[in-house]
């Protein structure tokens, strides 16, 4: 419950961020900017920008000069969802319990919104990392964020999962699923944070494994909650992925199994950060909270 | 015709120098790759890296720094179009004789492939700039990109194009429209080729106009000739701003004072130019070429 309430506060000082950050609703492109804004409103964990501001923090970073990279992957996350929505991909409706983007500002706008919040994230990084001190380094940062989400990582991720639909697939495709659909953008984003927070190339290794670990756990921990999930604690319908004999790793490996091994990176990714900072409460609280969300 | 087999000759080199940057079509993520280089491999007359390329040359910069930058550029130019082609925009199955992007691999990966596109080209700038010297002036070449294709360029003025569908607008709006959709992103890539060639500020200001006029001026001819154009010269049927109650130049000013308007800003453009280099042949061949295009 303390962990709980910890990443709620983390969340709410997010939000606050993300404002400080959001195009002004003003001038001939008033409505797009409404669109882009509407989105990165509509709630959310905000576990990428904590993640990346906690990586920041834990090699002894300053964490003022992570927040516009923390912000500008927030705004990855949230172009990805809108495209996701769209008719001609997942054709959703609601989103968190609120209308999608372009049921409400219609798929014209909604794309375009999309484009613009990808492209607005780079703008943030760029504009708030010219003139500082070790320029080279925020290069870097901002290069880890762009092959995290692109084909190489998420994009790469979406696009074999949309190919897999109801269609058998190996392990080793199905680990590629989860580890770029998800997994991809929690190191980058983490990975940006400790290059900004000048991290060693020991501590950014550590750093990487608990990303990658933490990130294929989450996406194994959701297979395993839509056997055995209580939807009124999730939020959602379970049993979708049996209805639609998707290949998840119950299907691949057992639920026992599965379980054994999502528990086993998560103690790895524990290790790895114990190496960097022996007392990391909050990564620590993170990678339990993980694989104990709902079960 | 001089300048005509010039032009020619260097879009030449960039599709060559495009293949080199390329992502290469294997593992499971081929399909969207090769919807990527589908439209990469369309065709087109090259013009923003070239002008990218010309930039960078004209103030004695070195050509090799700012090709992965001009490679972006058409990455990004090519995103657009294939967004633009979907059914919920302009709907068109066309574009350069070629099937457009959603016709050939549908609705999905085409949005998804200018999504990888736009991403690819922030990770070719980025991943050719880090650990270079001056990673300073790498990031603000990037920033002069970004910032020219999002909300406050590209993006901006094609969601007001949209809006103003059908729809009788002002002067001032119209001058928003053509100065985003195609004038800021001509700016942003001259801008962003002369940072690179180590331009004083003086040429930067130089460049910048002849870029903003040679950009506008673009957009008024389009409007001409949709007028008074020879359709088989133009590759393309003429009269449908007409048919469609456009307000452009000639609607709002009349076709001689829009033929004027088009004439001095092209004569600011070479006065501009002129600055930096009184035999800048290309570029001054470039600006008489816009105006002189088709009648």
């Amino acid at each position: 419950m303390e962990f709980k309430q910890a990443l709620k506060e983390r969340a709410n000082q997010v939000e606050i961020l993300l404002k400080r950050y959001m195009p002004k609703e003003e001038g001939y492109q008033k409505t797009i900017i409404e669109a882009m804004n509407y989105s990165l409103n509509a709630g959310g964990k905000r576990l990428r920008p904590i993640l990346a501001m906690e990586a920041c923090s834990i090699v002894g970073g300053n964490i003022e000069d992570v927040i516009p990279f923390a912000v500008a992957i927030e705004m990855i996350h949230t172009y990805s969802l809108i495209h996701d929505d769209l008719p001609a991909l997942d054709n959703d409706d609601l989103r968190r319990g609120k209308k999608t983007n372009h049921i409400v500002f219609g798929e014209d706008m909604a794309i375009l919104a999309g484009d613009a919040l990808l492209n607005y994230a780079f703008e943030v990084m760029l504009s708030n990392s010219i003139d500082k001190e070790n320029p080279n380094k925020y290069l870097k940062a901002i290069n880890e964020i762009a092959k995290t989400s692109g084909i190489y990582g998420m994009i790469g991720g979406q696009v074999v999962d949309i190919q897999s639909e109801n269609k058998q697939i190996s392990k080793e495709k199905l680990d590629y699923i989860h580890n770029n659909k998800t997994a991809a953008i929690i190191i980058g984003c983490m990975r940006a944070g400790a290059i900004i927070g000048n991290a060693t190339e020991e501590q950014l290794e550590n750093i990487t494994k608990y990303a990658k670990n933490i990130g294929l756990s989450f996406q194994i921990v959701d297979d395993i909650l839509d056997i055995i999930g209580d939807e009124s604690k999730l939020g959602k319908k379970v049993g979708s992925d049996i209805e639609n004999q998707k290949s998840t790793y119950p299907s691949l490996i057992g639920l026992d199994e599965s379980k054994k091994v999502a528990y086993r990176l998560i103690e790895e990714a524990k290790n790895s950060i114990k190496l960097i900072d022996s007392n990391a409460k909050f990564l620590n609280g993170l990678a339990d909270y993980i694989i104990d969300r709902e079960y």
